[in-house]
């Protein structure tokens, strides 16, 4: 499918950007909270770890196949349209040659200014489907290997973000210990994941650290607070 | 912004449609697995309750923070793009004149059979940037609420479904007890939800069921597996 180079590489690095994302916010946050909501009820560190792992284990195969399934969906809903789209420039191709005219009018052309356009799109039909997939239906072809990357992806973002949060509970003696140092480290790491999700993704940086460290805090906290609650 | 009416409609339903699917596919499995996991590491049943219960906390609020930012993010990425999408149509015209032409040429359509559009184009500086917008970075405008409602329903979504394999915890009188029965009303749901999904996503119905369930047992499989190797 014909593109412009500089449309696939902004396609590309952001969706492979989007999976670490993805995968690293919830590894860095749920996990953290849980930890520290189990905290809140005075269990064993023992406890704390057993659930963390599991957590991560769970959360890892559950966001890793959930982004496969995702991506596979994509590219199934890509092909079908396409074979619909070629289809119809086959079976109606003068109701699909209409359809592009009356694109175009909704941008202000006139059906005489932009029939060149459709008829040179008439004599090809392959460049005919691929101007439909992406002009009427703002669709991307996705890459093939996709759903496995980003199934990878997200799911050792979330293992690696995980860790960070439980390390203290496997090595601190005291639960009360282990909970402030868990609650220092991650919040330090949500900051320095924030500010660089931010300059990957173009948000400004600073805000992004603030943001990210607040959505993590206030998981926490609710964790905290309702395992405290009902302990 | 000028829409054929059917593409406005595509992406406003498949967009909520797609946050439900986010936040009940994890909170159906991460919360399930965890506890499944818990009650391999034999822990009290009020401990997996709690536990659960701060999971489902923690998820949610990550999960529906995570989308609030996710999809406003995406508004911010709109309007800095078609910012400089003015500005280039205002001061380089010539330039951005012959990325329009770049772009049908990539499609099989020579200068001189789309200059009458690019002409109407630069005719009308508003249906220019639409164009532009949509046909070289392929970006749709995001509806102003997107974001508070893809919170709440990503967050809702996840607390619907982690409720359910809690129940059988905090109802029956013992562990193994609630753990077959979690399995049973778990499975169940994830097989209705993965059948619902995919008759709304247009994927095969009776797959998406199988899958649904696959990734639940395979992520409570690996947490519990996990969870009675370190107890």
């Amino acid at each position: 499918m014909p593109h412009a180079p500089h449309i696939e590489h902004h396609f590309t690095s952001s969706e492979s950007v989007r999976d670490v994302v993805i995968g690293m916010s919830d590894g860095l946050t749920v996990p953290f909270a849980l930890a520290a909501g189990l905290s809140g009820a005075a269990v064993a560190s023992k406890v704390v770890v057993t659930a963390g792992l599991a957590e991560i284990a769970a959360g890892a195969i559950a966001m890793g196949l959930g982004g496969f399934l995702a991506a596979r969906s994509d590219a199934e809903h890509y092909a079908s349209e396409r074979r619909r789209e070629e289809e119809e420039t086959i079976k109606v191709p003068e109701t699909e040659a209409q359809e592009i005219t009356d694109i175009f009018n909704t941008y202000g052309i006139a059906p005489d200014e932009c029939a060149p356009v459709v008829a040179a799109l008439r004599r090809n039909s392959n460049a005919w489907v691929n101007f439909m997939m992406r002009f009427e239906l703002g669709l991307e072809q996705p890459e093939p290997t996709r759903a496995r990357n980003s199934a990878l992806t997200i799911g050792s973002s979330y293992v690696a973000g995980g860790i960070i949060p439980l390390l203290p509970y496997m090595l601190l003696p005291t639960l009360s210990q282990a909970l402030e140092c868990s609650i220092g480290i991650t919040m330090l790491a949500l900051l320095v994941f924030g500010y660089i999700k931010g300059r990957f993704t173009g948000a400004p940086a600073v805000r992004s650290a603030i943001q990210t460290v607040c959505i993590g805090g206030l998981a926490a906290a609710a964790a905290f607070l309702l395992a405290r609650a009902i302990r």
